[in-house]
């Protein structure tokens, strides 16, 4: 660990994002420190990326009593479910945008030079973008779990008007990975497990699926193009599969012989289809490595030894 | 004071703007509760049309601290200045959005039949509006606090779409009126009693000035309008009208022969001109009662009052 290698601060460090976040910064040569929830054990901390750990609600307060200039924050913190941000609108506004908010104050005071990366998602264009989306699509959130990640991109864009501030958006699609315990795979692996094997929707939506290895690669590479125009990626494969297709793949790596069946209903307030344009990402020199196929047989190797 | 009469909340109602709103839901028959900063006396409260009067930051816990359930919320709360949010862009957030989002928490958990008006700036359009500027204009701030009043906005707008909640915005453009310590009159009055007699700028910018009696009659307005698509009108009087004549007709009320003299150089982020489409609001039946020589003649006579 040599004192010369700038630092990193990662928000959320605990979260799904924020683990491989951390573990890719640490790859590409950064000193890590991470702020957010979890009980982590110093082995556990360095195993896992990171430098400094500091366990805390991500709040201006907190981000300044952890006294570190960092040259890079990689703000993972927030909300991660159009649902939840139904149930709970005000727990979400807090969690996605009064934190961005603690996020941009602290940098604007405390080391204004800093590249901040703020890994946002694809539910802030909303069902009726046209496909593959491109970042210039508007903004036409459907849930409040999409207009906070809106607004939150918004407060980035404007501290870089008034401010200075470097900073950089990744839009993320349908992001997934080994230690992901939410989201499609978990509840479908577990549902599989359960001997549950019919589903919401039709199987015909699609999904953008990006390994969070890849997804983690992009919001580091992002850095290197912080700048107070603060320019947006969005953050996929770029390559619609559709749900019936990787549930198959699931039933099959988890040892069932039959398929899938579904309800027919779609679930409301969730779009039909998402297909990424990725030409900026692309152009940023970031490629995605982990194929779908692949991907969903590391998931299901690791949910085979969590569920014992 | 009968027990049958409705009750309506004002937030913020110790600012220039509330006490405005307090008086003018009072003259509607309203019963008014009021929560902000500020001491009031009894008496003094009541004086200002408040039938209950709670001195507090506007959070969600003193939201539900009061323990009504009013039929309507006017959340007059919030940051009042552009250069402020410059200076000290996470307070504006605090004061503007952050107080958003807990007024409607606290009507989606306590009183989801209330409906809300909000009084929005005509900083949201940003310095590119064509004018007359309608309320489908495009929304481009030029700075925190006209981003933080087009967020508080969309927060506002969401909540209408997910929840149901009935909510009206009206974009304040520049409101003035006796009691105003703050902004272009009360710095002129003030200059013109100091013997500074040059101003910024050209002279030539143009305002939208509408006159605090008629902003508040027209929020009152705004509550038969409140609907889960949410409306928003324009609040001015639809006449722009330039600064050099304003200030000119200051000069003649305070008892100066000379005309202000301007540096020539723009304030920088102020837009040159506004001139509001007032349309909407004339269509809600509201129509702007105080001419703007009448009201700079009450404005001079109150600063007159009050220099001693």
């Amino acid at each position: 660990m040599s004192a010369d290698r700038k630092l990193a601060l990662v928000t959320g460090a605990g979260g799904s994002i924020g683990r491989y976040t951390c573990a890719a910064l640490a790859g590409a040569g950064w000193r890590v420190a991470g702020i957010g929830h979890g009980r982590l054990a110093p082995e556990d901390a360095r195993a896992a990326g990171l430098d400094i750990w500091h366990e805390a609600d991500v709040t201006l307060e907190s981000l300044r009593a952890i006294d570190l200039r960092p040259a890079a924050i990689v703000h993972c913190a927030g909300s991660g479910a159009v649902g939840a941000s139904i149930a709970a609108p005000h727990e979400d506004f807090q969690r996605t945008v009064a934190t961005t908010a603690a996020v941009l104050e602290f940098a604007r005071t405390g080391c204004p030079e800093a590249a901040i990366v703020y890994p946002s998602s694809a539910a802030v264009y909303g069902a009726a973008a046209k496909r593959p989306t491109g970042e210039d699509a508007p903004l036409e959130p459907a849930s409040p779990y999409g207009l906070h990640k809106k607004i939150a991109e918004e407060l980035i864009a404007m501290h870089g008007r008034a401010f200075g501030t470097r900073a950089a958006v990744v839009r993320l699609f349908s992001i997934y990975g080994e230690g992901f315990r939410k989201q499609l795979l978990w509840d479908a692996c577990r549902r599989i497990r359960a001997d549950e094997t019919t589903f919401f929707g039709t199987g015909d939506e699609t999904r953008d699926w990006l390994h969070a290895g890849d997804a983690a690669a992009l919001l580091v590479r992002a850095i290197d193009h912080a700048s107070p125009q603060c320019p947006v990626a969005n953050g996929a494969a770029g390559e619609p599969v559709s749900v019936r297709a990787v549930l198959a793949e699931l039933f099959s790596l988890l040892g069932r012989r039959d398929a899938p069946a579904f309800r027919g209903t779609p679930r409301p307030g969730d779009p039909v289809h998402y297909h990424a344009d990725i030409g900026r990402a692309l152009a940023w020199g970031w490629r995605p490595t982990v194929a779908w196929r692949e991907g969903l047989r590391r998931y299901a190797e690791w949910f085979a030894r969590e569920a014992g």
